[in-house]
This record gives C-alpha cells, structure tokens and sequence, in this order.
C-alpha cells in the first residue's frame, strides 16, 4: 500500500515516514504557497533520508484567510489548523492518494485535525488518514529520532523548514514587518532534519 | 530499547508488536489471573509469531473488583478498563520494564486509558506507555493485518483469547452461570492470531 506522508524536513514528519516505510510505499509531500521555496527545501532533506519527494501547491486563498485567522485571533493556532485541514483536503482529492499520514504526536496541539475533521475526510474524499506517531509520548518520539536522524535544532526564525508557519510568517513579514511576527508567534524551537543516522 | 506489549493473541496486539518490531526489542506480555490457562494460549500463538513471550500474573482482587463493577454497571466497560489499568501499572512496577505498549486503536472505547490516567502511570512510574495503532483507523489496522497475519475469527464466546474478557467471563460463569454472560456481555467479534503471513 502506498502512503503519503506531508512532510516539512522537522524530525516528527521524517520519524514518521522512517516508522512506515518496512510496511508501506512511502512518497514524501511538502505543500508550498508559491511564497518560498520550501518546497526544494524539503526536497533536499527527503533526498538524504532515500525516500521519493513531491510538492503539493496548495492555493493562495488558504493561505490569505490563515492570515487573516491569525491576525484576528492574534496567535496562530486555529491559522495553522485551519492551512493543515485543508493541504490534507487538497492532498486527499488526487485520485492517485488513498493514504495520507502525517507527524503529529500524542501530546501536540497544532496542527491537529479533530477526530470529526477526520472521519469527514476519510467520509467525503475515499482516503484513509494516519499519524503513526500518536500513539507515542514525547520521550519515546526523542528516542528515537537519537537512533535514526540526525538534527539541527533552533530558534523557529532561523531554522530551514518548510512547514506551514514558514510561508504564514512571510507573508507577515512582507505585509507588516519583523514586528509583528515577533508579536504573533510564540519562541519556540524547531527542528530540521539532516540525515539518517543509520539505515533501517 | 526494549518495549514490553501487553498481548492477548488478538489481531491487535500482533500487529501492535509487528509494527514496532523494526525498531525496538519485542516481548509479549500476557496478563493472568489464575482461573483459565490464558497465558499459556497466548505464549503459543507469541511463539508462531516469533517473539519472546512471558506471563504476568495479576492480583486476584483486581478480577474481584471487576467482577464487582460489572455486575453493578450490567455492562463490561468499566470493568474492563479498570483490568487494563491495573495491568499497566503491574507491568510498570518491573524495574526491567521502560516501555509498556498496548493494541489501542485510534477508534477504540474499551479498554481505552485516558490521557490523564497516561501521564499518571508514566509520571508516577517512571515508564513511557505507548500505542502504535493509535493513529490508525479500521480500514488501515484491517489492510495490515490482512497482509502480515493468518487470523481466525469468530464470536467472543468460541475463540481462544487469552484478553481481559476471558477470565472475568469464566468468573462469572463459575459463580452465575451461563445465562449470566450472555446478558452482560454484548455479542461481539473476536479474533485469534494464527500465524505470521510472511517475515517482515
């Protein structure tokens, strides 16, 4: 069976293909705006982790009304939400996808689709949904990303992802300055993937 | 890093143990009160799987209470969610267990722990509990099976399980007879793992 895992080059993405990949035919997906190229981005770290990689353009207005979302709410948790929901909307309309699966974790909070939001998915668009990571805890998903990658981590502004603050934020940017980025976004860390530490 | 699977010789905690086969070292971990040889099922089927098997006996008083509850409530639930914890948290007490997991399924109900019951086994301690079908649904869990696994199905109170249900069922048997079973416990599906399909 072939799964396509949406991928940003972060560690839950990578863990998450490398844990389907003795079951399923894995394809890397990374959604991209038209914004940044974090879609080559993306491709570079796939290439070192050996598995096939494409870029999933996703439409422009998703992106303006997560920018609306956040400058509204004023913190990006229903934006992020809101551009996840539909990249696997999107991602699930091409007839060639049956399985879409993606990093999220036990304990994470965005971008987290509701069990609803799913069983609607899988309902209205023929596919099935999976997070092969949600079933783990924060100190088993570090364990073993220790075995199996190797990671650069920092501060979200100066680590190369591709995930969906990365366009979100740019657009901030270019509408209204560093500022308000700085004002949106809580600090947080981030984490890139460079490579497998070993083969599986 | 070893990882103990709580195993009833069901679909679901084989194919748990299948998926974290290629990154963590394996045992099957049958629960048993002493009243069914249910250990001894299930080290037969762990053995066609090829994995490590063991039996941990459980305290008479915890089949007791369930008993209890189960009678009170007229339905199984509680009571078998109450087994499962306590069965953690015995398996959690081994100094030599790190990493307890289980075969809960995303769209599980029973036994289903919560979240905060998680946090507490883990926090209180010291072990990571995990669930490698969490982030999966019927379809998926089905289709996976059906690739890796010869299973034999059929209803609760004809198959060889050596799960929660078996012994409390015998319990009730022994003390109110037949009939009361029948009335406690909703006529349901359950299935038996035979044997491997292919190595993984």
């Amino acid at each position: 069976m072939k799964v396509s895992v949406l991928f940003s080059g972060g560690k839950d993405s990578s863990l998450s293909a490398l844990l389907l990949e003795p079951f399923f035919e894995v394809e890397l997906v990374t959604c991209n705006f038209g914004l940044l190229p974090t879609g080559e981005i993306a491709a570079k770290t796939a290439e070192e982790l050996h598995f096939p990689h494409r870029i999933l353009s996703l439409e422009r207005e998703i992106l303006e009304k997560a920018y609306e979302m956040i400058l509204k709410e004023g913190f990006p948790k229903s934006a992020i939400n809101y551009i996840h929901e539909r990249a696997v909307e999107t991602l699930a309309l091409d007839p060639a996808v049956k399985l879409i699966a993606d990093g999220t974790r036990r304990d994470d909070r965005v971008p987290v689709l509701s069990i609803s939001q799913v069983r609607s998915i899988e309902d209205r668009l023929g596919v099935q949904y999976s997070c092969p990571l949600k079933g783990y805890g924060k100190k088993v998903v570090d364990s073993l990303v220790g075995c199996y990658l190797n990671v650069e981590q920092g501060p979200s502004e100066s680590t190369q992802k591709a995930d969906y603050e990365t366009e979100l934020r740019e657009l901030i940017r270019q509408r209204q300055g560093e500022e308000k980025i700085k004002e949106l976004f809580p600090v947080h860390f981030q984490s890139h993937v460079l490579s497998r530490k070993k083969r599986l």
